[in-house]
């Protein structure tokens, strides 16, 4: 069974993300970032993912993304949104996107695959949801790996490395109903941008999705809201 | 004058696209990279060399990559080869290349110009002297010009942000001359893999491929060995 990275963040979609990985027959190496994101709590929720789905190995790297500031998920003194609308949150790129996030994350995940020796690279981008964020687009991704095969030793010589994106086009409704599917306890999951304590605020964009994906899908919402 | 990101590692040939960035009418700034390389003196050096050719500002970023390990540069338990020939550089990927270390520098280049709101990314990326790193050659940063538009909002909107790499198929004397040119003291670079203190070893591929440029070049060699 081949190797396979993941990039966990503790969410939905990453979590679901990584037990498509499994379900596809790879064993999974996974990866979370400390970024000094105000939702590290997500951390805490990757770790509990990542043991319950089963991973060869759970590895959380510190980055220094706080330093360069630009986004309200690592920079306190800007207020996440609350209570914003569809048509708002598709509106324009959010003020808590987070400068080149996804292509810091690649990078790194495609670090440790030629580290380890794995040409495939799971990571749970979703273009529907997050149409603001220009790196969660299928366009990316595929450059990205084009990007990733002109990186490495092991791609030069095999074209081999593959970004896998399995949930990029799928509705919040169609993510839920695939983990349930997939047996994914998403009780373990955050979601909140903005959290009290391993509280939801039930306000943000992001709860504010998630919560309307369980509703549109008929599950149960299991997350304990402040 | 329009913004431009550096990335500066305080060698000959970062330094050098310094001086270029600045010849074509940029206002530099400068990142460096403390990426638990064994040489960190390197970093000193990059500070020096902002101060002589001078920046608007330049930070130093912090990144966790020697904790994936995988290079001589960042695991002192692997040696850092020594006197090899040019037919043997250019052999095979060295044990001193540091996976997808160009993919990560320059993605946070890009956070970095995002959030100044630059769309111009200079890196000293080199194809002549390390042919073994895939992530020096001129197919690869057109590829990440690509990525950077598909992965930001003004590259979305504009297709504007360009990496430069300006001293890609120059040859080491080539570069050496160029920074002579415009004023560069190359006596504050620093190149060597593996320094003792500050003095250079005079026997890494680095310490060879610097110190044959400065002879095929004509130009005194300052560069203090141990």
């Amino acid at each position: 069974m081949p190797k396979a990275v993941v990039c966990l963040s503790g969410g939905l979609d990453s979590s679901t993300t990584l037990a498509v990985c499994k379900e596809l027959g790879f064993r999974p190496y996974a990866v979370s970032f400390a970024y000094g994101q105000r939702q590290h709590v997500e951390l805490e929720a990757a770790a509990r993912v990542a043991k319950a789905i089963g991973v060869i190995e759970h590895r959380i790297i510190t980055i220094d993304l706080g330093q360069l500031g630009g986004s309200a998920l690592t920079d306190t003194r800007i207020e996440v949104p609350k209570d914003r609308s569809e048509a708002q949150m598709g509106d324009d790129i959010p003020i808590t996107y987070v400068p080149a996030r996804n292509t810091i994350f690649l990078s790194y995940a495609l670090a440790y695959a030629e580290v380890i020796g794995s040409t495939d690279i799971f990571i749970g981008a979703n273009a529907v949801d997050y149409s603001g964020y220009p790196d969660c687009r299928p366009d990316y991704i595929a450059c990205f790996e084009q990007l990733a095969n002109l990186a490495t030793a092991i791609g030069r010589t095999t074209n081999a490395i593959r970004i896998h994106a399995p949930l990029i086009n799928d509705s919040k409704a169609e993510i839920i109903k695939r983990a349930v599917a997939l047996g994914v306890d998403l009780g373990l999951t955050h979601s909140c941008y903005d959290p009290q304590g391993d509280l939801a605020c039930g306000h943000c964009d992001s709860c504010l999705l998630r919560s309307a994906g369980f509703r549109d899908a008929g599950v149960v919402d299991p997350t304990r809201y402040a």
